[in-house]
């Protein structure tokens, strides 16, 4: 973290910001997402509800309102495809939760352990259709091709990231590919429709760029917090990606840079999955010992430097200061 | 099967005349699925061709192609969007083998088996997203809007037939509810998709119709033979329904015609899933001395009949006689 310290002012960034320019429209899209999901199916409605109220930062549909904020638009387009972004990152999470068995999220239980499997893939596909079908009424082919690109995309890194589980010797590169796919692509696709419902084009690559950065930088730093002993303070579990034998930067590096006895150790729990007690502190100790969450953050580091230089052309604006906040955030939150 | 029999010719209809008029597009639709399911990702190419080639009638695409020919269409755009309309479909097979543990389709193992719940879940996604990518390059909003309407009613009526499982005491309208859902939805849409690429507009709600009531005819039919001893001698498996709990029109007529005996069985075998060895035999001892197969067949028989009823004004047509008689096999076939 100290890197991405060394760079900043002293106050901590926050979120305050963002979500200050964006509570407005947020509050409609909220209010669009929860008329969307009610269904004279209880079960899709109280899934689906559950799942939209856990708490999430709404970070992917803040993306769209303030990238749409930042290119001066002023319809109402954004908020309908910001409910669009988040669907598809419910509908995915909700899926995300059959795979991988996460007992928690958020704090809260997984719609997966209350209702079970059945119900988190069938809400999940609903969620999916619902946000095509909302995509659909606002009947723009190129919004339609962004959001099912990066659903494609999506599904080709959750793919991805199920190849290389229980491989340690997973390359750095391949596991920059899981990430593009699995986060970045929605963070990229979320932004660039700032730019489509504005008309303007001469930004869409850089907002989609600005995404693309930002997302990976987010998840890099999600990854070395799942090994951060101090986040147990916070009520967030960790060593979730250990326990599922998630191979992810900090053991990936950590894999490289260690000794043969440190390889066999990532080899018994990670790839073998056979894990006793103390054996999360003793990855947690390797992993400290080589300084691998520094090295994470690091690489987070250079990726949110380049998301920011893609927000460089716009002219200075309170949307633009909450958007380069927002970046600084990802790679300097506590949670 | 005795009461469709009554009113058909001698012969056994079969598919073979509709497979005959549809061979030539269905080769082309095979050659997009196959060009379209090819990935980077080894394992989306490995499950999405396995699942693709398991042997299916490829029903559904030929339902557009044919629905095409009959409006008299004689472009391109149905051979991909036949291509969409199947990948709906295998990616809802995916997710049905996650869901109900299903040991057999089609007598070959299900990807499930092979390659575990993640990949069903996470290839399904990527077919979904991928036909919405062949949507888009279709470039119709209409299109687009049929399709994510039935994949939404489609997800609407898994999660239903789900919140029915376990309850023989289901109606048979709640169950015709799942019906129009998780089956004939799609065979609505694929069959209004050839009037739409034809541009013959006041033909759309009739081909809706037919292809609507020939899939609830259809799924009728499955439902029956899955209590139909004699299907076992064609390799198929039966009873796949009652192991999982899942209710059916045999199973809901035979409660409601039952003794309170036979209610009491059904309780313990379906409610609390209490199955013991000779439990599939005693179902189907029940559902023969309740005759509530052949009653199913006299439901299915009727809707059928309306399914027909909406060819009636095309003019004949080698493509028309066909269909017609792929409504008839689809009441009156043997597998």
């Amino acid at each position: 973290m100290k890197s991405a310290q060394n760079t900043r002012p002293a106050h901590r960034p926050s979120l305050a910001s963002l979500q200050q320019c964006v509570a407005e429209d947020l509050l409609k899209v909220n209010q669009v997402i929860l008329q969307k999901v009610q269904n004279d199916v209880s079960l899709i409605a109280d899934v689906a509800t559950h799942i939209v109220n856990s708490g999430g930062k709404r970070l992917r549909p803040a993306l769209t309102i303030a990238c749409a904020k930042l290119c001066g638009y002023e319809g109402e387009r954004h908020i309908r495809l910001a409910a669009c972004v988040e669907f598809i990152h419910t509908a995915t999470l909700l899926h995300d939760d059959v795979v991988d068995e996460s007992k928690l999220r958020r704090g809260l239980a997984t719609a997966n352990d209350i209702w079970g499997n059945k119900s988190s893939v069938l809400v999940g596909d609903f969620l999916f259709s619902r946000s095509f079908q909302l995509m659909v009424e606002d009947g723009s082919l190129e919004v339609l091709k962004i959001l099912s690109d990066a659903s494609a995309t999506i599904s080709e890194g959750e793919v991805k990231q199920m190849m290389t589980t229980n491989a340690p010797q997973t390359s750095e590169a391949d596991y920059l590919e899981v990430v593009r796919g699995k986060t970045a692509a929605l963070f990229a696709a979320a932004s660039e429709l700032g730019a489509v419902v504005s008309g303007t084009i001469d930004m869409q690559e850089n907002l989609r760029q600005f995404g693309m950065n930002l997302g990976i930088a987010f998840q890099l730093v999600d990854d070395a917090l799942d090994y951060a002993a101090d986040q147990q303070e916070l009520g967030k579990t960790v060593g979730d990606d250990f326990r599922e034998g998630k191979i992810t930067l900090p053991v990936i590096l950590a894999y490289q840079l260690g000794t043969a006895d440190d390889r066999a150790f990532f080899e018994r729990t990670l790839s073998d999955l056979d894990q006793h007690d103390g054996d999360l502190e003793t990855a947690m100790q390797i992993i400290k010992r080589l300084n691998t969450i520094a090295l994470t953050f690091e690489r987070a580091h250079a990726f949110s430097e380049k998301a920011r230089s893609h927000l460089r052309t716009f002219p200075s604006s309170a949307v633009k200061s909450a958007l380069e906040e927002m970046v600084d955030f990802c790679v300097d939150r506590a949670f």
